[in-house]
């Protein structure tokens, strides 16, 4: 008998995920499927996945263990959110009205608008204000069923004010049940006082941000945004490399308005993940199936940003390439931390079929972020986090509007109790 | 001081949209806001509306009243949803996700899919059943803040089971609280045993069923898709000629999938609505704007269908065409009954600014269904219908994912609090 002090029983569907990670091609829609299925946990990990008519005999329950019964629903992986900017001060809300009533742009930067703004409002933040802000937004992740999630600086643009966004993740994730993972994004944007000496604001970022984040040990991974007006390709891979040499881990926002050639910089660097890619050529994507670099789209940034179109999600599934979907929570339109909403326009405006579409928000997820030995599927020794769906049908999941998840786990511990958080 | 038996006080932002109904090209942006505003009702209707620091002073409370804190969020009318076709048996989820997996329609249909089936389930249920099916998805919308609903027949296309369909919505609406109006459209399509013989179906709608439905006083609107492949603009006009003869009032389902005049039609016919409008004429247009036709779009449709584009929402505005939005909650991929998911689709694939699309679910929406007199706005005469939000910007209506209702009132009642059904 297997000792277990959490145990879900009588799920409809348990879409365990489990086999080989990442998937790519047709194995994207394999979700390993387990109709009437249990599962038990013992110290925050899975250690028993079996049919439910075989708990009884399976397992040995140890005093005060935690029972949930998922009354015949479908239960899936805590989700993966590979791609988050919550990591800022104020709000651009007026900037969002402003354009969807018809500002350009132009009109909205010229009036003092923009990451800008964020910029300011997030250096004049203390940490703990900070890392208030980055809690409230993972609750609002958890309560969607997102267990597991990248958090990166970028608003910051200073040694000083990325230091204490990195230390205000830190602050925020220790007391939080979200596993945070943080990215140091640094290369977010040229801060304002750089704008007449770019090479100066790279230089600081090789020879004094990446060392000293390194050195704190604040960040995973390091990210640049990559892109025309941002930093160039020759940038990014500066800034990468010296990130690489310090010991982080790599990701790249790439191709996401134009095509740069970020998903190639992507793979020469064996970066774990390239981003947006909206643009990507076909180069670029089968350069990333050949390095193992996975996509992380956003599909709900190209909606909310109203995209010209969305990224070739199927090319990519059809090349080889993993497909990951994230969010994209940000304050200057990043408007919704919904996994299930990114579910729905990859599937309805990008083409995911609704399986490609759940294994991109899990076991991709968590392959974007180098995880995978500890989230993304329902295997033994990973961590038992789950989510319970209110019935037994996965496409609940992209009925926008109609909550769909009723229960949220977090290391064999109930979380998210009937859509909120519990005590 | 005026007797009230409900009170809300303390609305950081009332959007009343008092004032001209339907709203039409710039005063469309026109929510007639009040800022720290309260209202009053006394046995189901507004009686005060006015600053919450007058509340006091003008109103005298009945022994019982029932007292509602806005803590500052802001307030709106209860949503109107002006189209949907929730009173079906059955689903066909499976088909949806054969279709997201690459099946075509024909292959579904071929399959024995598609409308057919909801036909043959509707047919084979009973009156209480259907009756039961339609009100549970009213909850979804009331939870949603939709507190005004048009509902269609359409899955009997016989006499006998469009008449049982429309008893079931009367059955429905009679213990519920959303406030319910109803429209035969038998003509929704052609049935399989007429297709040999569409003529003869045409004549059965137009001697027997709209006779019937109208001496049984079972719905207020006719509404017929005419449609390329359904019924014909010439057919469609006998039909619903004969629906305006026999006391009805129009409504169609116009040029969704290709430009056939219905817009023309339905201008010609003096209809409340033409809807969908995805492939509208500029001549279509501008004779609803002479006409006064509201144009009902369907955003969420034109995504969960994946149709090539959306309807022309900026145009019909700069032609003076009112326009609402509506859900087409529907068995065949009519997944979100959301309409603050219809305004974010509104917002950020039509191109609406966030004004005109609560105007779009509101007062427009309510000149849709000719209800306009008692909702859509809150104007002391009108039902004591509303909408509080979870905080104070009506930004938070398009985060989608996160909850943006928190109490709905329907005629001065607490129905949905912390956004679950009272009890």
């Amino acid at each position: 008998m297997t000792a277990a002090d959490f145990v879900l029983r009588n799920a409809g569907l348990l879409a365990t995920l489990a086999g080989p990670a990442p998937r790519t091609g047709p194995a994207q829609r394999d979700l390993a499927i387990r109709e009437r299925g249990a599962l038990a946990a013992r110290a925050g990990r899975i250690v028993w996945v079996g049919p439910d008519g075989d708990a009884d005999a399976a397992l040995s329950l140890e005093p005060g263990a935690t029972l949930v019964d998922a009354e015949g629903a479908a239960v899936v992986p805590g989700f993966v959110d590979a791609h988050t900017h919550v990591c800022f001060a104020g709000d651009r809300d007026d900037e969002i009205r402003r354009r969807l009533a018809g500002a350009t742009y132009r009109e909205i930067a010229e009036s003092g608008g923009g990451i800008v703004r964020s910029v300011d409002a997030t250096r004049a933040a203390g940490v703990d204000a900070l890392a208030d802000a980055v809690a409230a937004r993972l609750d609002e992740m958890l309560a969607l069923g997102t267990t597991t999630a990248e958090v990166k600086s970028g608003y910051g643009l200073s040694t000083e004010s990325e230091l204490r966004s990195l230390e205000a993740i830190r602050l925020a994730a220790a007391r939080h049940p979200v596993t945070v993972v943080p990215t140091f994004l640094g290369a977010h944007e040229i801060p304002v006082e750089h704008r007449g000496d770019r090479e100066r604001y790279v230089r600081i970022l090789v020879d004094e941000m990446i060392p000293e984040v390194a050195r704190r040990g604040l960040a995973a991974f390091a990210d640049v945004f990559c892109e025309q007006g941002v930093f160039t390709v020759e940038e990014s891979r500066r800034i990468l490399v010296a990130a690489r040499e310090h010991g982080l881990s790599l990701r790249i926002h790439a191709d996401e308005l134009a095509h740069t050639g970020g998903a190639e910089l992507a793979a020469e660097l064996g970066a774990h993940s390239a981003d947006h890619l909206v643009f990507a050529s076909p180069a670029g994507l089968q350069a990333m199936a050949r390095a193992g670099t996975v996509a992380t789209l956003l599909p709900s940034a190209a909606f909310y940003l109203r995209l010209p179109r969305f990224a070739p999600a199927r090319e990519m599934i059809e090349t080889g390439v993993p497909v990951a979907l994230a969010s994209d929570a940000n304050p200057g339109g990043g408007l919704s931390p919904s996994l299930p909403f990114a579910m729905t326009v990859g599937c309805f405006a990008m083409g995911l079929s609704l399986e490609e579409a759940l294994c991109a928000v899990t076991l991709n997820g968590a392959c974007s972020l180098g995880v995978q030995a500890d989230a993304g599927s329902l295997e033994v020794g990973k961590r038992a986090d789950l989510v319970v769906l209110r019935g037994p049908r996965l496409l609940d999941l992209v009925r926008v509007g109609v909550p769909a998840v009723r229960t949220v786990v977090k290391e064999g511990r109930v979380v998210v109790r009937d859509g909120r958080r519990a005590a």
